[in-house]
């Protein structure tokens, strides 16, 4: 049950630090030969823990909002265990452009030194929308400086 | 708390299946003789498992998203449990309209011969939004084959 | 584990007290020295039980909906835990307006007597729009007395 519950919070922070773009945090999250793949969502398949960070700080994302749900983790041996989430995400574009997302990913985990990995995943959606040039009311990434780190609660 | 943990997957199982439209899995989710009640949420109130599934396939779903959150789960006996579940759906019907809603489910599980089902259900919305003839942008339930059955991440 | 369970339930019931409008089972949720602060969310910052749960209830909500997501619940003592939780609300309030949120808290916990208690709170939002005099349809909270109290599901 510790293992579940650190993997748990791995995927918590996966996404606060996404939505905080928190990219120092955000890198630790994942092993360095993780393969992640949003083909099945519009995106695309990287093979390195450099390459996807790169990717996901190259989407142009103004303010992102990233929820997880109803995870089922499993063990599948001492070190290793998988996992599906439910995601729905919220994002605007520096184009003025907004995407409303709804999905999955599925996803492997591998402990090394004591710390849980991202080691895949892969992602993709029930449903999505697009709209353009929407304007919404942001508090900004500027407001979230209190989310980075690792414990910000204290 | 394995218990507990196990419960939580079961009802992770009952949305992913139920959006995934993977209806074997979905109806070993429940008792047979589940009670499920959703006459609180203008549907219907049903008092078997076969009785149950039937209904939700004529709904008329053409791509639906159920997200779960924040369950309470209590140990009411060795083999028997309570639970709440916050509820937010997202369905698009084959007439066009579409249904947005938040609320929460009431629950009873049942353990049997070492594995958890859901042996009533009652759901109740605080908002329900219905929308006709909107254009949504669908995945499609084509797209979530990989869903599909009890370990998709392997 | 049983700890980080039991802090997992009264955050959701914080959340169901709240939506069900179920005011004296909310106060419970709090030690009576409770600091609530949603000075970065456009609200106030309250110093006590009493002033918080005055404070919401003077706030004109119709009908609210809030979920929470993600919970990081790090245990910093014998009977003291620190939480982060993820947030989406949609309020209706008296005056025809809606606001959608998107946002997060960060909280402390305290045990005391065997039962745990928000200590502190603050919350900040990500994403936050509002609307003014849209028409939603509503169940209205009159429709969600069943889910009052500590132990609705049995």
């Amino acid at each position: 049950m510790d293992d579940i519950e650190e993997i748990k919070k791995l995927k918590a922070r996966y996404f606060r630090f996404l939505d905080a773009q928190d990219w120092e945090n955000y890198a630790q999250i994942f092993t360095p030969d993780v393969i992640f793949d949003t083909s099945g969502a519009g995106g695309e398949r990287t093979t390195s823990r450099d390459e996807f960070v790169e990717s996901v700080k190259n989407l142009g994302i103004v303010q992102s909002v990233h929820q997880g749900h109803m995870p089922e983790i499993e063990m599948t041996g001492e070190t290793t265990a998988s996992g599906v989430w439910a995601l729905e995400d919220y994002n605007i574009y520096t184009d003025g452009s907004q995407t409303h997302g709804w999905g999955h990913y599925l996803e492997t985990y591998e402990k090394v030194d004591g710390r849980w990995y991202i080691k895949t995943s892969s992602l993709s959606y029930l449903r999505f929308e697009r709209s353009v040039g929407a304007a919404p009311m942001i508090a900004g990434v500027d407001r979230t400086r209190h989310l980075r780190g690792t414990r910000p609660a204290g």
